[in-house]
């Protein structure tokens, strides 16, 4: 009885998004996560999404920086937001964020894996005009990465602001895909004599390496000293 | 004389992926890289690429594994495989393959930035059905990862090769994007008591973890002693 509640009490907590049909992880659906509070975590330990979008039927992926800032993600958009143009209305995208961290070797080579968290969102992507609302992003892509830099460095001014492409996608049809642990064998491969286990991986930040025309008579910044992914 | 003669033999051996309108790098075009071998090299260290591909006018970005074999990309796809359907035309596809090599931190925000580099490959991707040819396609995701795992894991029988969906994407229309060394401010900026520099990024592989239910009694393989990203 008193697991019943507490589970039910937490699925009033976990607010989740609504899989869709677009959404919803289909294959391996045990992979499936819904709720806001592992996604966002994902998204905000990610720095690097990959944005999909079409031209003509042809779809293109392109690398970009990107902060989640409450319930939307922004990222730079230099690319997409050329082929954007004046469709004030958005363009349809997909905002994919990946963390890769391990890699699962089972007794058979079908079973190999990799353990990771990444997160699709979909939805229609439109240009921020606002100059707040791009600061904000800006300040979104800086401090999720480097606490602190953002009142230590120049921050931008008006024209540069104008400049900065920015864009912005509602997290509203989200999901995520989380592998984790050990390998999964079929039953007979565990009687095999194959070394099997998880070469777990991290981004690592090695030591910062200061620009040759950085005066060395300036500290290296506290949030640098003890930086880590 | 003489290094004119060497540079321009220096042109002749290093082929080029010629740029289409499609691949071509539009912004910062300074960092787009069209050769071969270049291109090979970005593509054979990364392993998670992320396919993209439309449906329905909504392009879906998934992340995955892959290797170059020759001149083709492999990677898994059963989502694009669901998609394709009985498309033996193949579908349009983007693959992207990105490695984030540092955080560029410049004297204005405006100027932050990553060292990266990545490679976008445009065209459409067909269903491998040839046993070998899959049979290929994973030994060289098996192998780019860790040489000599194919020979000791137990190898795909016929049912799993037949469950096994892998696409194709022959490398033709390519480009790469880089950057790297460190950060570029504007000139009057160069003066500000800020530190400026990189923090280098790469992807640490850690000591691997036995499975609980790998017999202690099977020694750590020779591949996996020394295993580095």
């Amino acid at each position: 009885m008193r697991s019943a509640l507490r589970f039910s009490m937490r699925c009033i907590v976990r607010e989740t998004f609504p899989p869709s049909d677009r959404t919803r992880v289909v294959r391996e659906p045990q992979r499936g996560v819904y709720d806001r509070e592992s996604i966002y975590k994902i998204l905000d330990e990610a720095f690097v999404c990959h944005v999909g979008f079409s031209v003509e039927g042809q779809p293109y992926v392109i690398p970009t920086l990107f902060a989640r800032v409450a319930d939307a993600l922004y990222f730079h958009g230099s690319a997409a937001s050329r082929m954007l143009g004046n469709l004030s209305g958005g363009i349809p995208v997909c905002v994919t964020a990946t963390l890769v961290d391990g890699f699962v070797l089972a007794r058979s080579v079908f079973n190999h894996s990799m353990n990771y968290r990444s997160v699709v969102a979909l939805g229609k992507a439109t240009l921020v005009n606002a100059p707040q609302e791009k600061l904000n992003a800006l300040h979104g892509f800086t401090e999720k990465i480097l606490p602190g830099r953002w009142m230590d460095a120049r921050r931008p001014n008006e024209k540069e602001l104008k400049a900065t492409s920015i864009l912005r996608l509602a997290l509203k049809e989200v999901s995520a895909k989380v592998r984790s642990g050990p390998p999964l064998d079929d039953e007979p491969d565990y009687a095999l004599p194959v070394w099997a286990g998880v070469i777990p991986l991290r981004l690592h930040a090695g030591a910062p390496i200061r620009d040759e025309r950085c005066d060395p008579a300036i500290p290296l910044p506290v949030y640098l000293q003890n930086f880590k992914r």
